[in-house]
């Protein structure tokens, strides 16, 4: 079953409404407490950050707070955050000293394009700007609800979530990987954030205790079933429909879930977690449609 | 005329009070929306932070608000996110890429004692974590607080800040900098953070707009003064007594303020600076006793 036109729509509608942000977002124009903006810093965050990426977290961050009925530039603000931060750990993670990649969706990497040092500013710099978005009043009037996603977006990013994910990627023995430990690694560097992109809606649409819990369930959910299918993915599709070297896990000799379970079991639990995933939105009836059709792309997605 | 005893053991206390803090901070316990904390991150990132360094600016910002009147656990927490910060862009800038620096305060860098990759992990987890400290509550009971500190911070060290002025400090032109391109750029690099420093520890204590930005202005001018002392003792002092290479702008042919404007004038500036400072914490009395020591302490400290 394919995600419909609608979904497609409003997922597109939503990358174009992100990178105008992000745009106006990294304009030269100074915000009070800053001085100067430097020019090539901008640039590079500019080219760190619009890279013609799907922008599916913040599709979900979106869409989860328009479900509970959040209004306003807020969710768009949060979202943009968000991307803030996955796109500063693409920069890092491409870095020599990690993964040393040159080419991320088909474009030169920011090192590449600009230089080592450069890069590693403008991904110190795309965190900073997160926090700094959350925390302006523009994102939300109640400054509890902006403390909640500043929180939130740091748990999730930190030396407990993405960073200790990516540590935990870097230092594991590649070779003799359980699946326990994939499993732990998957859920840090890749899971907290879109865990986040739906708890964040449901904090900014100031959501009760219950829904907030259930919407972390459905985040870490398909966070699970989004890593799988791209471990899928790295195994099944070329490095044109990627925009990135593709395989790298395999041919690097690293364990991944696909190579221990199988191709097969591996399609079979990414259905299980879709299953689960939809279930979870079950109370939110036809409202939750957008968000069913994302779980279902992230699953079903061919790059 | 040299600060007090009082101010020296002032300031070590303060020291030890955010070193054991930080540990805290950086201990295995996982916090409410964390998965695991790995022990190689951790262990950079301690490595990072617990190195001995003086605390100026914790001082700055404990005893700002000691001095309008704030108490409980806030003001060392905020220092500590504070010091997160400082020590994020310390392990960043001694990078390979970047100033490629093996020693920091007599010890390795920690890219050294590590790896490059665990180093830029331990800097970005380091950033994050001063963001967690802040919007927790156990900073402050008032949300409203907690954002401003956020903000301040985010503000004082993002692209129109810290990361800025590092920015400029690689791609100026080494020979040819005027003198107010590199007092633009210090007040960014440096100056930011002592800025805020003083700032958050007026938001801490729900000091008003007038006393605010009266502190404001206090922390620009030693930021300033601060700065000043830096380059006349990496001209004057001996790499032992720095605890690390000294005189390395001069070596690299790279223009400071001293070497445009000379050692007795600059002398002379960073005095005048003591003076403006000072006179600002006139209002506050004798209350302002071990600031006004902070402030004389930059400018006259031998390492």
């Amino acid at each position: 079953m394919q995600p419909t036109g609608d979904f497609q729509s409003q997922l597109s509608q939503c990358a174009t409404g992100i990178a105008t942000l992000l745009e106006e977002l990294l304009s030269r124009k100074t915000l009070e407490g800053e001085t100067t903006r430097p020019e090539r810093l901008l640039a590079a965050m500019r080219h760190g950050v619009l890279n013609g990426g799907k922008r599916l977290r913040p599709f979900l961050l979106v869409e989860t707070a328009r479900m509970l009925g959040a209004s306003g530039p807020g969710p768009m603000r949060a979202a943009a955050a968000l991307e803030c931060v996955h796109c500063y750990s693409l920069i890092h993670d491409d870095l020599p000293a990690m993964d040393d990649d040159d080419l991320r969706r088909g474009k030169p990497t920011v090192h590449k394009a600009f230089d080592e040092a450069t890069a590693i500013l403008a991904g110190d710099a795309l965190q900073t700007l997160a926090f700094d978005i959350l925390a302006d009043e523009a994102t939300h009037h109640d400054p509890a609800i902006r403390s909640a996603l500043v929180l939130s977006l740091a748990r999730s990013s930190g030396l407990g979530g993405m960073a200790g994910g990516q540590m935990l990627d870097i230092e594991g023995e590649a070779t003799n990987r359980s699946v326990e430990e994939i499993l732990l690694m998957q859920s840090m560097k890749t899971g907290a954030l879109i865990r986040h992109a739906c708890e964040a809606g449901a904090i900014i649409s100031g959501a009760d205790q219950p829904t907030r819990t259930r919407l972390v369930k459905f985040g870490e959910t398909i966070g699970k079933a989004f890593q799988l299918a791209d471990d899928i993915l790295d195994e099944t599709a070329s490095t044109q429909a990627m925009g990135k070297q593709t395989a790298k896990d395999r041919d690097q000799g690293k364990a991944t879930l696909v190579s221990l379970i199988g191709l097969d079991e591996s399609r079979k639990k990414a259905s299980a977690l879709l299953q689960e995933a939809t279930s979870l939105l079950e109370p939110f009836g036809a409202r939750a449609a957008l968000l069913v059709d994302a779980a279902r792309f992230t699953v079903e997605r061919s790059h």
